[in-house]
């Protein structure tokens, strides 16, 4: 009898986690994935602020499973599902499954104004995380190129745009990176630039809500806004964004100009979701079965941020790597069972706590019902960080460059890797 | 009275070598480049071949240069020189000089065939070395994944274009790219996919002259192409490029069928030079004088391979970094006495040797008239390019991840980060 053939697709946290889990059962199992290479998620704000390079926290896929070898992983864009001949779209071939698990991820959601994007690009994937690097590095070379040259000719020069950095959305992401951007202004950059005053930049977080990490403990939400707030973080809360431009962002009728909006609000689902032709949510996640099936096929499931899946009292579980890993194991888990005859039980997500760092030394953390802030909750964070990081040399140099920022405060990797003529003489044309 | 200023074009070796050797004088220094960040070319090779990250062999000027307080470091690219003027024309401000350095580097010389370079890219910076290694990387992740869908419909399946890798030009750069890549197309990978038969990879080098490495002693060249047979690429000696096109490449009649040729072959100086209206040479390298000034202005150096400067034999020195370094530091000097009114002396390199490795474990050596090859050049070639690596960080991460690779032989940063569906689908039309 031919063996059971598993199509995975997305090789994040959620999908990793379900090939590997997989490793003893009797099946083939076929990864895709659009890049080739498996990405600590929660680390990419670090890559995004120089202070981690890509390859700190970005593994191969085939790396991860070389020695799994009842796997075989595809490079590749799943372009449509197929569930009623059980098969997926690959650009020009389509592969037949028997199981199928969708752990395709989300994008961030601009609110159906997906124009904003290009002025207010989010932070999902390496490249996402470079293109956000040299937007916060070039802003700084700009900033320092106008005040030289006013200096050349005596005059004044307003450069206040490119030392604005406004961040959208105050979840982990948005707290992280408010924090981490903040830290490199303000101490990492002090020595480097001649003309720019680093106690000039500001950073805003913007969130809609009353409280920053909402979904944590109100207490934790409370001494995050302080600790932003003491290293000089402008935290405005209740607060919609109404519109983003090339020159700024318009926060109701206020106006702030700025050349550095970074998004970090909210989650939608990729539109590969719709070919299933199943039940979605507003934002576009697969509304799945208490055993993260869809409907109308107990062999296709869907899991992590691709998924609407409700914990006990009904409440949507949120889109965090522990989910996405918890479902991987248990997908693989249920796959196991169907296999062998057994009955499936329901998925139950067990939480372990939440994290967040702010700025080089302060953590903040909510583990098992205990409430952590300050040094102690930052080595907890670091410490749970690198034992999840996949591969012994990541997160050994992750260690390493840690201990390096955190005694010298240089962000190691400030690199401008583009060409930057394009963008420079396009900045200097607005600055006219 | 005012501080005469001198204006440094380039962050490389010479430029930089000048700038941090002026540390001291009573001048104002501006130092301009087109990135933020000086390169450890040499090294660049290894970010090609997913050895390094970008970050372990680049650092930041500025970061560089913080304690400096005589020097501002601009981003931005010099359009022209005026040297009747004695400015510099940056994009859209003129920046006046008393002592101008050019150090402004080469680029890859095409015998003129400028639409080659989109088929076969060169090797000069940061973003040519991440273009090489997507390309690799994207090679045996589309020969993977076109043998797996013939595995599905069991058809058979050429996919040779995207396992051969032509090298042109036999220089360091070429020999140390073609060992890298026989290296990792064999070992490294030879685990990590299912479909893709390592062995059945083929590194070709090819070089216009009669030997590999025509500017090291003759025995040296014996023993490197030895090396390389060894490792299994495919030497070809007095083998003229005749055309790159989209599908391989021509050597004389004879067509290679392949879809990454890498071009490591002789140097050309850029446009900036003729701007300055004076005498150049048939690769666009500017005629110094004794001094590295040009004939019209004694003011006007130009260094490193910008610069055509001539041994006591009258042998124009080689495009290598020895010789920028010490171009910089003899420039420095000579404004220093120039200050102090003391007469100038004639520049003189001194040739400490050459070097480089071939695969992982051999290197080829020629110190102070000493012959090495083999481990102890190797070492050798290890010690004394960590040595002269900028930066502690640097020196360290390079050290660790060196050793990392030789015991696991894995090279850690195989990533590719740039959208690849657009690679892939173009690449999978070609297929059919």
């Amino acid at each position: 009898m031919k063996k059971p053939r598993v199509v995975i697709i997305g090789g994040g946290f959620g999908g990793l986690t379900a090939t590997k889990a997989l490793k003893n059962a009797d099946v083939e199992i076929i990864l895709i994935d659009k890049t080739n290479h498996h990405l600590f998620q929660p680390l990419l704000y670090q890559v995004a602020t120089a202070a981690l390079s890509p390859g700190d926290i970005a593994l191969p896929l085939r790396e991860i499973l070389r020695l799994q070898n009842n796997v075989k992983v595809i490079l590749g864009e799943i372009t449509a599902i197929d569930r009623f001949n059980k098969k997926v779209i690959l650009e020009d071939e389509e592969i037949k499954f028997d199981y199928l698990v969708v752990a395709t991820g989300s994008r961030h959601f601009y609110f159906g104004k997906n124009d904003w994007e290009e002025n207010a690009p989010g932070l999902k994937t390496v490249s996402d995380a470079l293109r956000i690097r040299e937007r916060i590095l070039n802003s700084f070379e700009i900033a320092e190129r106008i005040l030289f040259e006013a200096s050349l000719n005596s005059h004044n020069a307003d450069v206040k745009k490119y030392l604005t950095f406004v961040l959208v959305g105050a979840g982990p992401t948005g707290v992280e990176l408010a924090g981490a951007i903040a830290e490199i202004s303000r101490k990492t950059m002090l020595k480097d630039f001649r003309f720019i005053k680093p106690e000039r930049t500001s950073v805003i977080l913007v969130e809609g809500l009353d409280r920053v990490l909402p979904m944590y403990d109100r207490d934790l939400s409370e001494k995050a806004k302080e600790s932003l707030e003491r290293i000089g973080v402008t935290v405005l809360l209740n607060t919609q964004v109404t519109a983003v431009t090339k020159n700024g962002v318009y926060l109701g009728d206020d106006f702030i100009e700025t050349n550095n909006v970074i998004w970090a609000a909210g989650n939608t689902a990729l539109s590969l979701q719709k070919t299933l032709e199943t039940e979605l949510d507003r934002a576009g996640r697969v509304v799945v079965n208490k055993d993260l099936s869809i409907k109308e096929n107990p062999k296709i499931f869907v899991i992590g941020d691709a998924a609407l899946s409700l914990d006990e009292k009904g409440k949507p579980l949120p889109g965090v790597c522990p989910v996405a890993i918890q479902q991987g194991k248990y997908v693989a888990n249920t796959i196991n069972r169907d296999i062998k005859g057994k009955p499936r039980v329901d998925f139950r997500y067990f939480d372990k706590g939440s994290m967040a760092t702010i700025g080089r030394a302060k953590g903040i953390a909510e583990i098992a019902g205990l409430k952590l802030s300050g040094y102690i909750a930052l080595l907890a964070w670091s410490f749970i960080h690198i034992l999840y990081l996949i591969g012994f040399r990541n997160r050994y140099r992750v260690m390493i460059e840690w201990i390096w920022i955190y005694f010298t405060r240089r962000n190691g990797i400030r690199l401008i890797t583009n060409k930057t003529e394009g963008i420079l003489s396009e900045e200097q044309k607005l600055k006219v």
